[in-house]
């Protein structure tokens, strides 16, 4: 058997952090990868007058989206999809999740046959009353055996090697032992649990918890409050997870860093809690928070809230999800943000 | 049957607080609770030239411990312990625990037959190899039925009525019933839970973790890091009860606001996790900064963490619960703070 060449599809911010990651794990793991090469699909664009690829390719540096963090030099940044993954045996999904389909489409019939898939991509796709993980996408569209990755993963703080955790929801245990050794550090640990649906869940769902939280904050109620809000959300998360898809394990929500880690980093920080934040404090609505804050990009807890809300309508089940339905009621219909917590 | 008459021993921040939640409960549930008086024991001291129990039933607020917060008028303030529990049959000890054993001597044999008891006191005995949790303390001295209540509750939020929660673990069913009869509120949510131990380890340990997030903001590690630490922190806990106490739940820790929620709340604010960061940053020992942060009261986290060491050593189990011991080692021996991720 030949070695793994492993091929990392997307290279913003996360994306350039693992493949600083994975370019050094390879060669300490040079039994199991090819550790001549770690192409990285970059989607071309100019930047400071110079191509992205290039700035990539000869800085070792992805300057726009990771700036100040050298990436290894065998990590070989690629415009072409294609040309990006040939030959590659293992490939690390990380990309916003709005491109994956087309980028699915490209990739179709051109991935060597029994690769395996990893990925990285926060969200779940709702279509009315059916609601899919991009994890099974990926597997049914490429024909590949595909993990997913979630965890309290902050890029830029993986980046400077922080201590961190991640968890990895795996699809074989073999799937899971191979892509821990090409992602685990001494301070980036890496637990498995044979839970794809959950992990690539928890990556969803936090987020509509983080927006709860940034309100408790705006309404300036406290740690106690804000703690309920953590606590009453990651249980609606489980549930919805137990309740929409099978094999779903309840340590993935409760002990895992996909789950009960993630949920406090997004709460303690992040977009979702500042937007959030400033809906009550700045009485301003979110798409104009959206403009002002976020360079004009989708606020994504909002809108995991409101793809949730049709989606648990077409199946008759707001009721069993307050927290989420508050959320969506606050965020799209106008309901005062004092009634978050009313009967939870 | 006559109507249950509630007695509040300990007149603090926490006591106060929840004195005025029992004082109205009662007379929401008459039909169950003698209204016409709840007393509460007052450890009698001056404040302002008066007596403590005087300001009480004159002023109906606790001026020294919880100044702003009006109690209802059937909380009296008693001096002597004997007299305030004489006739209760529903006794709610919420004191600091160094004076438990005390208020014990005093109370045995002056107890209602048949009465019950709760716990708010937060803390673990801890002697040696022994270890016990106070409700068993006192359901042994009294020979009465005692539950435990804990969860996240900083007091001056509860007294304000901000949306919380709190976990009681119970004995039996009926006490478990009786005693969220007594405090719940609309904003102040009581879930039940069969785990006394479990629910009152919680509000020991979490302490220990508490310490271990402040070293993390003394380091400036980020929110990844933190997260981390309160996640293997909230897991050594749950691990701890399991090895040691019988019958402890996993949902107490992992899922109850006595556990997960606690945790959050005490590593976001707190006097642990202020004290531990003021530590790093500081580069002053822990004596000197509970002399100027604490006014000299003890810092709980290092010394609930240097009680569970000598217990561990004592059993020969230090290896396994790393987290509990590098704050061990961090606060009492001198072990650099950035060691604390290390081979966790």
């Amino acid at each position: 058997m030949g070695k793994e060449k492993v091929a990392i599809i997307g290279s913003g911010n996360w994306g350039s952090a693992i493949a600083k990651i994975a370019g050094n794990n390879v060669k300490n793991h040079n039994d199991i990868f090819d550790e001549s090469k770690v192409p990285i699909w970059v989607f071309e664009e100019d930047y400071e007058g110079r191509k992205l690829t290039e700035i990539i390719n000869t800085d070792h540096e992805n300057k726009k989206y990771l700036p100040d963090v050298k990436l290894p030099e065998n990590v070989v940044a690629i415009p072409d999809i294609v040309e990006a993954v040939k030959g590659a045996t293992a490939l690390v999904f990380v990309m916003p999740h709005q491109f994956l389909s087309k980028t699915l489409e490209q990739l179709e019939g051109k991935v060597e046959k029994g690769a395996k898939a990893i990925t990285l991509i926060k969200g779940v796709g709702v279509e009315g009353e059916n609601i899919h993980v991009f994890a099974d996408v990926i597997q049914e569209k490429l024909g590949i055996s595909t993990s997913a990755l979630s965890g309290a993963n902050i890029a830029n703080e993986v980046a400077i090697d922080r201590f961190s955790e991640t968890t990895i929801g795996y699809r074989t245990e073999e799937d899971g032992k191979l892509w821990q050794k090409l992602f685990q550090t001494p301070n980036f640990r890496v637990q498995l649990i044979d839970d794809v649906a959950g992990v690539s869940l928890c990556g969803a769902l936090k987020n509509i918890v983080a927006v709860a939280a940034g309100f408790i904050d705006g309404l300036e109620y406290g740690n106690n409050s804000k703690a309920a809000i953590m606590r009453l959300g990651l249980l609606e998360m489980k549930h919805f997870c137990i309740e929409f898809f099978d094999n779903v394990k309840e340590e993935s929500f409760l002990q895992e860093s996909a789950g009960v880690a993630d949920v406090i980093t997004s709460c303690l920080g992040g977009r979702n809690r500042k937007c959030a934040e400033a809906f009550v404090k700045e009485k301003k609505p979110f798409d104009q928070l959206e403009k002002d804050m976020l360079k004009g990009q989708k606020l994504q807890g909002i809108h995991t809230a409101k793809d949730i809300h049709i989606f648990l309508k077409s199946r008759n089940r707001i009721d069993a999800y307050p927290l989420f339905d508050k959320v969506y009621q606050i965020s799209w219909e106008g309901l005062p943000v004092e009634k978050l917590t009313e009967g939870l």
